[in-house]
């Protein structure tokens, strides 16, 4: 025992557990009458928000919801999905997010996997729930949350959000938890096969990962935030945490849709927004006159699928600026940054763009990350060649995945997390995602990273989306197949496609077979390569 | 146990202990070539920096340092003062700032008290360390430190800073502490009676406290940031380790001089730096000549003794923004802000100020803040005159005093960390510090803020300082009693001061004694009210 071990010992003046709640709590004591929620035309301040959340917790207290007991959420981007994030962890219970675009018998399955107590339940997703409600053996009681953008009663509710909420006290006395490592949230992952996995995240996480969010994007203090990521995915990067840290403003959204971001973004003067590239899609290829008239700075943070440099330029010659970001559920959604250096703006715009498009390093508050053989964990060089594995280490790594302990063992081996996505390291550090391990084509025993292909096929004038999977070959093992969709108005041939490529790209690497349509999506809005792999064998 | 407490544990690839010696690897491997230290002629990469600090960790390691031992500075700030803020907590060791205006007697009384293993030197206080080696029982290393700008040889010392450092391994491991507990630094309070006490911060906390620093104060990416505070005092507020998570650059200073701040504002383009209100009032004193040509925003934090309105007001009217925080060597430094509202820039400029002057609300990883009874521990009407002792609880209070478990029991006792300095609460929640506990002034009955008298003097056109403390008197028990530095060239009566605030004050609140000449100070520039006690007893 040396010295400093003696007597300087824990105590209730100087341990707290970390907790996104005390960021709640301090917006609320600081900047009572600052906006927290704006949804339509209702808008709700910090101290309204705090209030409105005690209250709930203590009403979810009274009916028996404490310490380790679900509370299900299938809620759109609507205030009462942002309270959720602060009123449920108030009472030592984890808020189980909801893809609001999944069917009846996920839900069903998810809810009896994480033993739900209660579920809040929107009107538009009514139909759903209902079956799932059904299906499921778990009998939680079921809440309506009432938005007036979207009236419909819920036939299957037995209590309405205010109605509850108005049962608890005012001066309910909640507290942090004792741990810090106390479970806050589940997020079940999207599950391209086999069952979802239940990812669960602690307090001592969401706190870091909130402020990791505000410092490596330089937020500022009070930025204004439009709600286009959904709060199910990943509890919207951490964002609802955030933006109490930060005494922001939420502008809420039920649906994306162009017009109506570019309008918010205009009278509510919105600096902030998240989104999948789908998402930039959109946005580029909205109507000229929805994006006239945008007089202030716009940042722009994308993850999800990686997005091809060419969406990324379209964005900035928009004048908004993108930030690039990379995570996966388990480390609590983005995790590395595409950092930026100054000395970068000298080159021209398409380097930057290409330079812009890499995964990068990791974020502020992620403590290790590494492209390594996915075997002996023996890390790449950093060549911009040699393809591994990334592998994350840090407190925005899960806990877990709930009740499945062989996939957590799986993921944690050798003490790293397995992101399974494979990647380069640059000679600076950064990475460069080329794909999925599973997405990989191995063509004559060469591989073919899909991403690469796809980032050609977004240069093609005439192509809105691209996606390329793998189609079975007895000769050659695998060849690429491209799922292409054209923009309004375009037409272009399968030949002209695959010259194209082949002009841009190793040949072997050029689609041997284009087909043209609409993409399958996740309800994350991630390409759902599994079905076009299924398309593709069958051509 | 509930189903979120089943096969979640902690793993190395889900928990890593909080320690700011991640942010210089991160700064180090993202920004390698950015500027981390400016001195002088002398430009330091962070790249540079993370490979010096191995090197000088493995050369401590090579020697027998390690974990829990202390290592002693006494240094100004320098690039050498930067770098031991990581080295030393490299190896696990204590980092124990000495306050370079310390006389022998007080600097050998810490080496003893903290059982110094090594002591770094800078030659300008090679006589004083000369005597306190001899005087101490500890028999440290002691390291000289060579600054270009100051070049005379330290007697006494046994090895050069750079010699050592080059003893060791450019491939050195270190290692995070396996809890984040550990200790990392050791600051003596600067003890107006009795001896100092040694107040020991931990990884977690200064962890904490430097993203607190950068949120709270929105700093930024990359910061430039002028060391005009010391960095002995409470760790330069914990700005090292802020630096280092915003990949900043540090402007290092040895002397305080306005010519010199200036001069570096405007020729390194300096954006953000911290001092007493000593410091403001010697740059608002400084020749106009000096303070022309700045053209770019300025960001400045103040604590310390209250700063008058009338100094906050004057350095906002030099176009400095001015943040006021409050804190103490027991809370990393400050640890409340005076929080902006945006509504306050409509006010009068003179309400602006005093708004400005109060100590605020907790910053943004205090978890909690009170003024109350030092007594109940029940909290005071928030009606900005009632007034209590300050208390507070969080992740950045000390893990305790070195060797002094009555001391720290005390300072904890009922769970709050006791500052000893009180308090109003204004109805908004802000705090207002009316005095240290010991000196206020209490006559006939009645309290006497010091602060407020002070104040008033303050806005005397001819005052430059002000200080004000209690006269022993046989019929009142106490009576107030100012000391008055005069600005050059002014002159003024003992009787137009008394005059003066019998205008702007309760008139028992008015001194009835005025001192003409300079004040005594602490070496971290606080005036010292005991000495002045004794001279107004004489009086």
């Amino acid at each position: 025992m040396n010295l400093f071990d003696m007597s300087l010992d824990k105590n209730p003046a100087n341990y707290v557990s970390l907790s996104p709640l005390t960021f709640l709590k301090r917006s609320a004591d600081v900047y009572p009458n600052k906006i927290a929620c704006i949804h339509g035309g209702r808008r709700i301040t910090w101290g309204e928000t705090y209030q409105r959340c005690v209250k709930l917790a203590a009403a979810l207290s009274e009916r028996g919801i404490g310490k380790g007991d679900t509370v299900s959420a299938m809620l759109p981007n609507i205030p009462a999905m942002f309270e959720l994030h602060f009123a449920v962890p108030m009472v030592g219970a984890v808020l189980h997010s909801i893809n609001t675009r999944l069917d009846a018998g996920s839900v069903a399955f998810q809810m009896d996997h994480a033993e739900s107590k209660v579920v809040f339940i929107d009107s538009e997703f009514a139909d759903v729930m209902d079956v799932a409600i059904k299906e499921a053996k778990a009998a939680p009681l079921v809440v309506d949350v009432k938005d007036e953008s979207f009236s419909t009663d819920t036939p299957i509710a037995k209590i309405e959000y205010e109605t509850l909420m108005n049962e608890g006290n005012d001066d309910f006395s909640w507290s942090l938890p004792e741990d810090e490592w106390q479970s806050i949230t589940l997020n079940y992952t999207s599950g391209t096969t086999g069952n979802p996995k239940g990812v669960v995240y602690h307090h001592r996480g969401a706190y870091l990962n909130a402020i990791s969010n505000v410092i490596t994007w330089d937020m500022g203090s009070h930025p204004v935030y439009l709600w286009t990521l959904p709060m199910f995915h990943c509890n919207g990067w951490c964002f609802p945490w955030s933006l109490a840290a930060s005494t922001g403003t939420n502008v809420c959204l039920r649906t994306v849709l162009p017009k109506t971001i570019f309008k918010l973004i205009k009278s509510e003067k919105v600096n902030h927004f998240c989104g999948a590239p789908t998402v930039l899609t959109m946005l580029i290829n909205a109507p000229k006159k929805h994006k006239e008239g945008i007089e202030h700075n716009v940042k722009v943070m994308t993850a999800g699928a990686a997005p091809p440099a060419s969406i990324i330029q379209s964005m900035e010659e928009m004048g908004f600026d993108v930030t690039h970001v990379y995570g996966l559920t388990e480390t609590y959604g983005p995790c590395t940054v595409c950092a930026w250096h100054d000395e970068w703006n000298e080159l021209p715009v398409d380097e930057q763009a290409t330079l812009r498009a890499r995964q990068g390093v990791r974020s502020v508050m992620l403590d290790d990350l590494m492209v390594a053989d996915p075997e002996t964990l023996e890390p790449m060089a950093k060549d911009g060649r040699s393809m591994g594995e990334i592998f994350m280490r840090g407190n925005n790594v899960m806990k877990g995945y709930l009740k499945n302990q062989t996939a957590s063992d799986e993921s944690f081996k050798g003490g790293w997390f397995h992101s399974g996505d494979l990647a380069v390291w640059h000679e600076d550090g950064y990475i460069d995602i080329k794909d999925r391990s599973k997405d990989i084509i191995i063509s004559g025993g060469e591989n073919i990273s899909t991403l690469e292909v796809e980032s050609v096929l977004y240069r093609h004038t005439s192509v809105m989306e691209a996606a390329v999977v793998a189609k079975k070959d007895d000769v050659w093992g695998e060849k690429p197949c491209a799922f292409v969709t054209l923009k309004e108005g375009e037409e272009v041939t399968e030949k002209e496609i695959i010259d194209f490529c082949r002009e841009n790209l190793a040949h072997y690497k050029a689609p041997k077979f284009v087909v043209f349509g609409g993409l399958p999506k996740t309800s994350t809005g991630k390409v759902q390569k599994f079905v076009l792999r299924g398309i593709a064998d069958d051509i």
